[in-house]
């Protein structure tokens, strides 16, 4: 057996990193001079990588086509922005690179978390846990009938992957209506798929929009100001996917006019927000610091995952989470 | 047939009335002078109420058993505390009185109430909605790091009744170990029931305490300090039972100590805590305004549940919701 070189910039020490090693071992690991600084952003050129035949980690794109030997990229992220793109997809297929990304690692947390934002919107956690309001007075009584059931809600799905099916299960109990809109059906959904011409009909009858839509060239400002407009009256917003598929102003504009209830925003563009920006203190917007994927232990779940991805590697078995 | 007389205590106008009054013709419907000022609160003796058969509110207990005539008491709550006593339920058998609560009307918001307080907690969401950190800081990858999946934990339903079985359905997909402590098991809760002798192994065991403990003489100081000394470290304890279960002094003493990870209280005692009292600005505490049955339409709800068991009474079926 030849003696594989895998390539990993990510920022661990520790047991992440002793477990890597013992996991790839006799196989030898290669380290960065500087690794990534998390495990969503991409790292810089190092000499190291030229000789690897496995990267895990976020290498740039470049980096990645310059290489003459790799053989298989294994993404820390689930996300794949950078090399979504019609060149480095005919680039990977010339040279039968090997991708997968990290999406069953993250799919469990992205879709819990944006299941408790829709939690807190309904039982309004936001505006209840800041009050002290005694009960029988008026303010009680509003917030009371402010709050509602998660129970028989029209939600739409926008992007149908992993998250998304996680997502369908979790509401099940909900008996919501579901629907989702995706780049192509594949009669797997379990749930209706919304064609291109049905999606302004299914916008504007959505209770609540989820969108868990990547960024690439199609996805850039989906939630365009025509369709945010479509959107009925008192509908949630969700967004775990990326900043970059919605129009920041014409989201501030629906919320600012009190036609969408709120906004629930993970991703934004930039991310952070500056303090100063008009969605920081628009009304009912709520963020998060891109924190929908992280949970407890997420080190060693992603070098778990790539080592059962590893193992059917070395036994030329069909790889998990493939995206190319 | 005779004319039944339903005294309502509900501080209703609108819709509500007008949909109790129709729902009820051609009985006749007899409102007191004061009405209760909320759904939750005892309403005070009235004239009217010695003319009823059939009282659908919060009247007293006393006024309940100086009446002659009273045939039926609806409660407008799921709590009947006042109500819990040998006393009046003696007094209530000897009368053949019939009590029924609006258990039902209750039990989904208040299984979504804790189930919103577990995922906030998983999701960490009043840590990350007020959190601006740039991505890839050390603040980021702590909060990400502190982030959690509600999968596989264990879970200890204090009570067991129409709330805990929704919660039971909401986890599912979670796939938690659940166990419940009743007062008298019936088995047909489809989760092991603790009994009193493996408690202590149970509060020892479980990732998440639920207290759904109703205020009664058994449940009193139900969570003493003696009892939460023994919670698992790290454990999450959730209340929208009854303030008066928990022995306060003791729970913010466990806060504290950083020994919980978590408090997450909808009910307190008293209601609402006043400013200054230590467990408002005791770590990982978060309250709510005894908000966890609300929802929009609340009295549409409570009129409906009622009218039902009101034709259920003029067919002299079996009532719902029957506690006595």
């Amino acid at each position: 057996m030849n003696t594989l070189k895998i390539f990993s910039d990510l920022p661990w020490g520790g047991s992440a990193r002793a477990m890597l090693a013992d996991g790839v071992a006799p196989h030898e690991l290669l380290w960065p001079a500087r690794p990534a600084v998390s495990v969503l952003a991409a790292s810089g050129p190092d000499p190291a990588f030229a000789g690897a035949d496995i990267a895990f980690g976020q290498p740039g794109a470049d980096v990645v086509l310059q290489s003459r030997r790799l053989r298989w990229l294994h993404l820390a992220s689930a996300g794949f922005t950078r090399f979504d793109t019609p060149e480095f997809r005919a680039a990977a297929a010339r040279r039968r690179l090997l991708v997968t990304n990290s999406s069953a690692v993250y799919a469990g947390p992205c879709a819990e978390q944006v299941f408790a934002f829709m939690l807190a919107q309904a039982r309004q956690l936001p505006l209840t846990l800041a009050s002290r309001c005694a009960n029988g007075s008026d303010q009680w009584n509003q917030l009371r009938n402010q709050c509602a059931s998660l129970s028989h809600q029209n939600v739409l799905l926008l992007g149908f992957g992993a998250i998304a099916r996680r997502l369908v299960e979790l509401l099940r109990p909900f008996e919501p209506d579901i629907a989702a809109f995706r780049r192509e059906a594949r009669g797997d959904e379990g749930v209706p798929v919304v064609t291109p011409g049905q999606l302004p009909a299914a916008l504007a009858s959505a209770d609540q929009v989820v969108n868990l839509l990547p960024d690439n060239a199609d996805s850039r400002y989906f939630f365009s100001a025509e369709r945010l407009a479509i959107l009925k009256p008192g509908a949630v917003f969700y967004n775990i996917g990326r900043g970059t598929t919605v129009d920041q102003a014409a989201l501030l504009a629906a919320l600012e006019s009190g036609r969408l209830a709120a906004a629930w925003l993970d991703v934004t563009d930039p991310e952070p927000l500056p303090p100063d920006h008009p969605l920081v203190s628009a009304p009912n917007c709520h963020l998060t610091p891109h924190i929908a994927g992280g949970h407890r232990n997420e080190a060693e779940s992603l070098v778990r995952h790539f080592l059962a991805n590893f193992r059917r590697f070395l036994a030329d078995a069909p790889l998990r989470d493939r995206i190319m």
